[in-house]
């Protein structure tokens, strides 16, 4: 693979991370950051066996100077290349209680992860975005977020966590406005169901009908369509849910 | 072209329709809905000299019978054919002016154009779609609606416009919600600017800037992907705008 | 009563119209227009006998002529007076089926009821509460709309409902943009649930809790508060719904 | 005053707070909060001199710490009292730049002052709030939190600051679905626009048009209105802007 350019993928794992970096893989070579490398090692030697191109960097998004570390890695393992797209697909601080049985803990664990994460993700990667405008992008350069229902749904039992997406929400939305018109495509994706991963086979939604939960490789999908849209068509925000969710 | 499917679009001029026609012409033969024939012979020619199939029927989507007389010619020159894509392309009834100037007639003739015109073509499809689900489609069948600006947001001057295009939004989420779980996607997408069209070519938008009107062959695409999206994770709503569009 | 002002309710009968013709006469004179003189004869008559003053006069809001009628009626009888408060309060066109089940005179009918209704009221009112504004009125001229959840928010089997609602909701927003700036307060109210009235008596919602439907007196409260907010602070959207509804 | 009840308003100085806290004690004993005493001492006295009663704590709602102190020092001396209402009225941590200016210190004094601050606010006022539900208070006990543009609306240059906004409203929405059903009212208020106060009278806002910031005054009736709003017909949100503001 020659292209001068690369995506990162914040945050992968058995799900929507991989499919991502799997996608993106086939056009660019890829980092993929997770904090603990367990996430990662299998999908970089899934790509590398299909002769793609892939880097895992053991990465904590919530810690600046974990952020600032990975990228200094990048620029030494990938020392010529232009960043393509930036994916931030991180969701931890996920805490499902009653208001008034959450912790200070469970609000400041949620908005680290997902506001601060994100924060730190987004600082690392514009200015790169931002210099690839410029380099001949084969699509413009793009910035993803995963959100979820409670990116634009507070509930009961859901408040910290609400929080957490409400404020990314807030960020990709104010990037979009201040980076769309230099050149960068920042989109938001509402994830609105259960994803189909190890994770939730057992679980039972929507019945148990056939595609009931969301294929991450139909996500991956998606974020590729929002990568490749041309500069004067850019989407900065779509929902995906099963067929049988209700909405 | 051998396909057993076929694409219906209602609304075909030089914009939108046209390059939504020719999308879906490299898959599926596609029939065009347009008052004026004027408005498809040219795209109907092109369509078939680059090796697709396409028919033309003068309809006027706002009255019923007019409607049903087009889908019993289609059913009689694709007689073994299923549907598989229904693009509801129409925005008459624009009157722009401030709301003591306006007629009943402005309103009645948003209304009747918009969500009249969507609510037959709508009745005249989704028994179709719905049959598809079952005809082994290569996508799930899709009903899709041009909205606009105009469709989330009431503004000075737009009030019948927006009445018009809010109550095809209403229409569009309601059948999302109803035949979604049927198999058929419903979405709608939100067209945030000027569409780059020969009758726009004179337009100063977003400051004359390059790619600041947006490309119909990117509405297109978005089109095409929503409707090749897997059921288990469809997009309801979706907005496009050119990179330097304020939003 | 030596107001010189008036206001007039139109769709008034045993709920939210009544309850706000009640509330508005502590203030003003009120003139009542429903299709049906049985709708507002009761309530002319516990008006007048509280010591207000109450017109009612037979209208179809749906039809343009009817409502010119009524404002003639209307000069004649208050001739000295300037309007205050413009309330409109119609809901016809309620059809709850399936879409394929609907037919194109279900829609019609909402819209001429929703969307038409509320364009021929605010055509004759708005001309009328822009004069008030400079005839030092005790308060902003008003107009309110009552909303429901359809204005927000499609379903399945409530289609062509929602397109009317989502069209006045279209409408009112419009009117805001264009008519806040000079003076007039137009604002819109989502209704979210059932509203405790006679011919809901036997309906069990909320699991049949106390205070589980939405008195209509409460609602008027909330009207005479928007038409008494300061113009420096206008609501332009509210929601009201019991506190045992899920939203 | 005989009431049995009190209002807490954190977050005073010489706006809403203030305006709020005047109103709310004609009513109840009201206790202020705000980090400097010096934004709490006028306005108790004022309270005083009209024959109300207040009391004024330094308390940092960002400070867990700090606001447990504060209840206790109200249950000290207001010893019988049951809580009506909690208004959270808090707006530190506003960072005006452009993204890649901002520092990670931006974001977590927007989220800790804001989130952080409500959440603190939240945890302490709403047992309180629950324990009055079934002490036969005047009106349903109430929460309220001031919210801003920037609550619904990321943009350019606001990113941090809408961070914090949109967390708060996440924070609200959750609970005002969790406690409505027990009988506290969680509304939020979206001022949109320039509050009238000593420190923005310089500012020229809405072409310098006579009631074109908003009045504090106003904003407080708008609360005192959601906190008597009856329980059967709640409103979560509303927005509140001068007639000339465009939205």
């Amino acid at each position: 693979m020659a292209s001068k350019f690369y995506a990162v993928i914040a945050g992968v794992g058995a799900g929507t991370g991989r499919s991502v970096a799997l996608r993106f893989a086939q056009t660019y070579p890829v980092v993929l950051l997770a904090r603990n490398p367990s996430n990662y090692t299998d999908i970089v030697s899934e790509i590398k066996s299909s002769g793609g191109q892939a880097i895992g960097i053991s990465t904590d998004t919530s810690d600046p100077a974990s952020v600032a570390s990975a990228f200094e890695q990048i620029k030494k393992e990938l020392p010529e290349k232009n960043l393509a797209a930036a994916i931030f697909n991180v969701g931890a601080g996920f805490a499902v209680k009653p208001f008034l049985e959450l912790q200070a803990s469970d609000l400041s664990a949620s908005l680290a992860s997902n506001a601060g994460g994100f924060f730190n993700f987004a600082q690392a990667t514009l200015p790169s975005l931002l210099a690839s405008v410029n380099a001949s992008p084969p699509h413009p350069p793009t910035l993803i977020i995963t959100g979820a229902t409670a990116s634009v749904r507070g509930s009961a039992r859901f408040a910290t966590f609400a929080a957490g997406k409400f404020a990314v929400r807030a960020l990709g939305q104010s990037l979009a406005r201040e980076f769309g018109p230099q050149g960068v495509h920042v989109a938001h994706v509402i994830v609105d169901g259960v994803i189909d991963i190890p994770r939730t086979k057992g679980y039972t939604v929507n019945d148990g009908k056939e595609d009931g939960k969301i294929s991450p490789d139909a996500i991956a999908d998606s974020y590729w369509h929002l990568h490749t849209q041309h500069r004067s068509s850019f989407t900065q925000e779509l929902d995906l849910r099963p067929f049988v969710e209700k909405f």
